[in-house]
């Protein structure tokens, strides 16, 4: 690997901010990217799982609560896994503080690889996917969720246009086809994603082998729209995507 | 079928427009949507082929060209038609007038269905693509292109913010999420489009049965630029999305 991998996670004013964010509740991860991730998921009973910037553990428990025999959760941050390690951790689960950059060196298999929120810190994709298709079995699956590409192609100026009262109108989008690292703000200057345009991302999983089984761009319910009037720019532009992804071994 | 299906095309202020749009030469279409669309065909060589909205016939006579020995294009408008039996007849070709929607009624399959930038004016997108699955052959290829995501979201105000001098800083992205019809005004009042999300149409191809090959999201490159710096807006919101898909049957 030729290029920096960004560990922002234990820098200590992210790593405040991002606890807090995290303690919310009715948040968009909890009300919508967690719920769209988990209904990727084959069933887990007896099964072997690794979960890619799997943080605080929370959803390496939730694995082993749906039955998986073996969890194995890789994080870049050291602050992060050792909060895991104290939280949640169980006999069925390993934590590993590598970068995912480097999980080519697992010298296991698993029948489902998860990620959630963290394949847009990642540069160069077609190696994750080819690393990932390597480390599953055959009709193993992927599921993951990272920011959709209407967010990371964001690149300078105001993310919204607003009308004078500050309601939302549209979302601005710049330098969508345009793949590559952007920089923002979140907690800490320069933070480092990549966008990539949906093309890209599909394209770049068929061309390592898989067979794509289902997008998803979650966006509120009318219900939830009611609850949670503050997530109505969803409707403008969503935050998420999903993928499911499976492994399919020669020509299908 | 319970809805209006669209013709446009036979309303004279709208066909003497699309005709002028059509003669232009550097236009998005022939620059980026063709080729694309192009590049997702397989050899034709003695395929047989549909082409949906296939207007005035360029098309059907490229696939025969490229050794088609039986072509089908299909469009709801008969000016169009007639404009295509008189320059683009062939004895491998037969056009048809009848609405998309009804191509149910063609009693022989396909090897190939391609359809250029039609898909956008079709309301009911899943009956669409189960007729087209049930008239392809076993490991047949779709392979269409359509307004993209970004551009036919678009529903009402500025498509665009733009700086003091005019030039194109955002696109202006509402109700992504919202997939349904939208009104617009191409050289006539009212004309419908159907938008729909990435995730969506993908879905409803994987839905189908159709197993997705490739997206193209063209997007012109420096060398394009330098001549036709008028497509710079591309960079920032494609106007084109493309896809290959094939038919795959029972389990894969």
């Amino acid at each position: 690997m030729f290029f920096m991998k960004q560990n922002i996670y234990d820098n200590d004013t992210f790593f405040n901010g991002y606890s807090k964010l995290r303690e919310n509740d009715g948040s968009a991860n909890d009300l919508f990217e967690k719920p769209a991730l988990f209904s990727l998921l084959p069933s887990l009973e007896n099964k072997t799982v690794l979960d890619l910037g799997c943080g605080y553990g929370e959803h390496c428990i939730h694995y082993v609560e749906e039955g998986a025999k073996r969890v194995v959760g890789v994080d870049i941050s050291k602050k992060m896994l050792d909060v895991a390690e104290t939280e949640n951790s169980h006999p069925n689960i390993t934590y590993l503080n590598i970068p995912m950059e480097d999980i080519g060196g697992i010298r296991e298999s698993f029948d489902v690889v998860v990620s959630s929120l963290a394949f847009h810190y990642v540069k160069d994709f077609e190696a994750l996917v080819a690393d990932i298709y390597r480390l599953l079995n055959d009709k193993g699956v992927l599921a993951f969720s990272q920011e959709n590409p209407l967010s990371t192609c964001f690149t300078t100026g105001n993310r919204w246009t607003k009308d004078d009262n500050g309601n939302k109108l549209f979302a601005n989008i710049s330098n969508y086809s345009v793949d590559g690292e952007r920089e923002s703000t979140w907690f800490v200057d320069n933070v480092k994603k990549y966008h990539r345009t949906f093309s890209s991302i599909i394209n770049s999983l068929i061309d390592a082998g898989f067979r794509i089984d289902r997008l998803i761009e979650p966006y509120p319910s009318p219900e939830i729209l009611k609850k949670h009037p503050e997530h109505e720019d969803l409707l403008h532009k969503p935050d998420f995507l999903l993928v499911k992804a499976t492994k399919v071994s020669g020509k299908f």
